[in-house]
């Protein structure tokens, strides 16, 4: 039984094709997500069915796999039994695999004026409210009423950040420039907030300065060692600073999935579970935890929630459960660093590959031939690389539709 | 001032480019949306942004044009203004192309039950469902219960009503053919339900005659001269007799937009605005009504609400403005009929060419051709036609995602 359908639920699931076992996949979504592309969905550049395929199509010719689609409420180890909103399924091993989703730090009466970014459903509201933000300034002839909208905070400079404030900065920049009549899209400010003193604080400080300087050409305004300690739907507070920015988003912090808990494992303080070498948890030989909900240290390091890493832990988590039905002894992790790769901007992206370290254009390329690569299915391939060519060679987004819940048709009219 | 910016609006606003005239579009959704085709995305075949453009965008080089997104709630005709939610805007000449929304014959209640399909929310509304009901039946080990999952009924065969019925029939067949274990998606029953005694009943008797072999041809159940009496979660009455299907589509009927009873015009049966020949509302030579909106009757026919009509009277309105502005005297609308098209599943459709009808593989190839040649912008043109040859040739249809709004996470668990 696994619970979860990302990279690392999907890797163990793969790897157990061949073996002498039933495969239950459990998710509550239908598909599979890219996450790594998920900010392309939010800045309008790409489609939700680009980057998030269905999980049984994926697959259909595997006859040892069964998928269902359910939300997981809880375990019960001693019964071997995970429990569903609906009922329950019985397992021999169990493999878990939900992932994490952002921390607000305790603030969680943020998260509705400063959405983050996870799901096919969070990206559609980020492009939402930043497309609404164009609209709503455009709206208004007064000018003073312009800046606040105008005005973009992202929170958080790890890759997920920014990736999202290049994109901003570029819309603002080159898509948007010739669409509206009273304002000037140009004059958007993008604005990163960064907790320690630069960004992508997981890259080598050299990475970490082009990358800045990239952001900087871009028209992002770089804010490091800044602590965010206010949010409203108005604006944030920076250090004490007011910001007046009706458009907020969250790439801070990550929290793990809430079946950690349910485990009874220990927790890291972000609710990881601190599982053993073999991927086990202290007690359960047959219940494994991988990718973003699993924290384990290795060699003084920690193992980076990645999708490398989780799906490195899943082909492992499968390995050891052929270990345990063939009787061998469950066999130690061990990660394989392959390296770090974070876009900003069109034609520029930063690459921490062990011994070589990219910038520029060339490191552009490589995250664009690897994204492409693992992209799952010949046709999202084909079409992801249709987008951007175009995109690319006309500064064009695609899919800049605001779209919204149907019961708040209302919605799609600017507030006040 | 043009409220609207479906293919009368917009037609109507490009009439005017060259015009001596200040253009405002006014519409409370940003993009313009490709409505032929929306049951494509409702069937997963299609992204909401392969069928949707940005008013914005396609209005980029018309300099005399302003869009703005607003919510219309009214007009003053006598102080010439367009009442808004948060505001009011003046205008010189207005042109009303609201549209239309489906109808349930005042059976309101049903709507929660029988979605019906007009906006891109609806689509993606109406893919969940459908998804969803599979994924359901597939949890169930019981076969009993999993009939009622795997009925589709649409009501309504009009075009929009067959295009869905064969369209969930292929997939069925085809498209999730292989993917599940426990069920056989062929075992899927589609259920046509029309009240008058034929399909297509706007084409001729005998192109009508042909769609209905098709349809039966694909597996769907057509049931003519037959009437809903009821529609609840569970199921629908036809002529009283009860068809237990936890699916019920609405392609039936057809209402105007509420705002044709704002402008204190006659109105007929449907709420739709009785327009002068020349477009005007009696007693207002300075409003037009175009579309969807409104009704005409012309050589003892009535203009249908189709695409191309409501395309021919945004020219005429746009034409008969500047007619007003010169001092000339305002023309009658001479609607000009070009034929109805209607698909029918892979490779076969019904073409009403007035003397020439079509039908087949031939009427396919035209209805492709019309509607990739109609499709606004090149991108969407080339991604449309990619996924058209993709799916042709794999059977398979991309866009297969369960989303739901970010409010009810929890929505994606499959309901008992």
């Amino acid at each position: 039984m696994i619970v979860g359908g990302g990279f690392g639920g999907l890797r163990a699931a793969r790897a157990l094709r061949r073996a002498p076992v039933e495969v239950v996949l459990l998710d509550r979504r239908n598909h599979h997500l890219f996450q790594p592309l998920l900010y392309q969905v939010a800045t309008a550049a790409l489609n939700p069915s680009d980057i998030a395929y269905p999980i049984r199509r994926i697959f259909r010719s595997q006859k040892n796999l069964k998928v269902f689609l359910a939300e997981v409420k809880g375990f019960d180890l001693e019964r071997k039994r995970v429990l569903l909103e609906d009922g329950e399924q019985p397992y021999d091993f169990l493999i878990v695999a939900s992932g994490a989703r952002e921390s607000y730090f305790g603030n969680d009466a943020w998260a509705k004026d400063a959405p983050g970014l996870k799901t096919i459903e969070d990206a559609l509201e980020i492009r939402r409210r930043v497309l609404l933000a164009y609209e709503a300034a455009e709206r208004f002839e007064d000018p003073a009423r312009h800046a606040a909208w105008l005005t973009f905070v992202v929170v958080g400079a790890g890759p997920t950040g920014a990736e999202l404030a290049g994109a901003l900065a570029e819309i603002s920049r080159h898509t948007l420039a010739r669409d509206f009549r009273r304002i000037d899209p140009a004059e958007a400010r993008v604005i990163l907030v960064e907790g320690v003193d630069r960004v992508l604080p997981t890259f080598p400080p050299e990475l970490s300065a082009k990358a800045r300087c990239h952001l900087e050409k871009l028209g992002v305004e770089v804010r490091t060692g800044a602590r965010v300690t206010a949010v409203d739907e108005h604006g944030v507070e920076v250090d004490g600073e007011r910001i007046e920015a009706r458009t907020v988003l969250w790439a801070a912090g990550v929290s793990a999935s809430p079946l950690g808990r349910a485990l009874g494992a220990p927790l890291d303080r972000a609710g990881r579970v601190r599982v053993r070498p073999d991927l086990t948890i202290p007690g359960h030989d047959d219940v494994f935890v991988i990718g973003d909900l699993a924290i384990l240290e290795q060699d003084g390091r920690i193992v980076p929630g990645v999708a490398p890493a989780a799906m490195q832990e899943g082909h492992h988590a499968a390995r050891n459960v052929e270990n345990a039905l063939a009787g061998r002894p469950l066999e130690p992790f061990h990660y394989v660093d392959k390296g770090l790769l974070a876009t900003i901007g069109r034609g520029a992206a930063v690459a921490d590959l062990g011994r070589l370290q990219l910038s520029g254009l060339i490191a552009w390329l490589a995250w664009l031939l690897i994204h492409i690569f693992y992209l799952i299915g010949f046709r999202n391939r084909l079409l992801v690389l249709v987008e951007w060519a175009w995109a690319y060679v006309s500064w064009d987004r695609g899919a800049r539709l605001i779209t919204g819940p149907p019961e708040e048709p209302s919605s799609s009219a600017p507030p006040e």
